[in-house]
């Protein structure tokens, strides 16, 4: 199975809003769970995704979309794991929108999938600005970027339902304050869901595909 | 009537060059080596400008403007070392412009600095794209964001004259491959000035000082 890739350049004249929102009820239709994943560059985006596939895919059928301004690294690892990815490259664009994702499904099984997870690009500011159709908001927040993120960067900490803590086993090494961190972020955001985990010694993941999972199930009940 | 077409980008760009060349000029009319550092969230742009600081205070006038989306973290800090500092916030904006530098430059002694470190936005995207007056240009990667950054970022990459590799005293508990990161940086950029640095350690920076206490004195003697 090869790689689709689709190069797109930023539509800045696009209601972004209203294709987000003919992107949800596409996605209703099926009863998929959409995720929008994201974080800095290098926070443990694919890895997450990786991860998730490897232990949710004999519950759920699973999909993906990979955000990046260039490359098809990301999308040839999904590939490789048998699961339906599109590739965007953004040309230089700092973030997904809404027309992106748009064709992105069309080039997806989206009759035969339970969860669709998109990988937005790397950036902790641009994102957060513009809605895919998602249901919910994932974004990882890496120990080595240093607990003052959220003071830095609080639009995306306030507007997301989960923050993944990723790379805890890196903890003995890093000046890392994680009673600050979880402050300044329950204070952002109240309601949010904070896991700490590790992408490469899989502690804490159980807890976030156990709500994962559930999230599905409630989708597909819908 | 014709219809008017404004093509947002280009404009925008095009007014960018014209105000960073005039602050370059104004910059230059002081022999005041300036140096825009850019990287992800986290990766140690503010640990860098504090070591920087440490090292060079006593061979030349430093004076530093930080860009972040919110807060004054990291002006506070150097406020704190005793140096002339700047904070712009961009409320939301993702990158500092030739404008932001301009109004901060309006706050600085230029007439007594040596050396002025421009902090942007952490942000792997756009800030390659907006000139502000600099002569330099440096940016840094972390081991934790992984090795395959500049294939994902290559624009950041390829435009820089230097790339301070960050965080090397983590390799023991990384899997990050440092042949495939240089060859793909040098085959980006070959003349880019590479330095494996932790800000922690103090590993590296040896050799970062050097050189921008070489470039410091070859701008003043200009």
């Amino acid at each position: 199975m090869t790689v689709k890739i689709i190069t797109v350049g930023e539509d800045i004249l696009g209601a972004n809003e209203e294709k987000a929102k003919a992107n949800k009820k596409r996605l209703d239709s099926h009863n998929i769970l959409t995720i929008n994943i994201m974080s800095s560059p290098g926070a443990g985006k694919t890895s997450l995704i990786m991860n998730t596939i490897n232990h949710m895919k004999s519950k759920a059928r699973i999909a993906v979309i990979e955000g990046d301004v260039a490359s098809s690294v990301d999308a040839d690892k999904i590939n490789e794991m048998g699961i339906p990815v599109i590739q965007i490259n953004t040309a230089g664009g700092c973030h997904l929108d809404a027309n992106m994702v748009e064709s992105g499904l069309n080039g997806l099984p989206l009759a035969e999938t339970d969860l669709l997870l998109i990988e937005n690009v790397g950036n902790l500011i641009c994102p957060n600005a513009f809605a895919l159709g998602e249901d919910l908001r994932v974004m990882i927040a890496s120990l080595p970027e240093g607990d003052d993120k959220p003071i830095k960067y609080p639009a995306m900490f306030a507007d997301t339902d989960v923050v993944l803590l990723n790379k805890i086993d890196l903890q003995p090494h890093l000046d890392f304050n994680m009673d600050a961190f979880t402050k300044t972020v329950t204070k952002l955001n109240p309601d949010v869901q904070l896991f700490p985990i590790s992408c490469k010694s899989g502690e804490g993941l159980g807890a976030w595909f156990s709500w994962l999972e559930s999230e599905v199930n409630s989708k597909k009940n819908k």
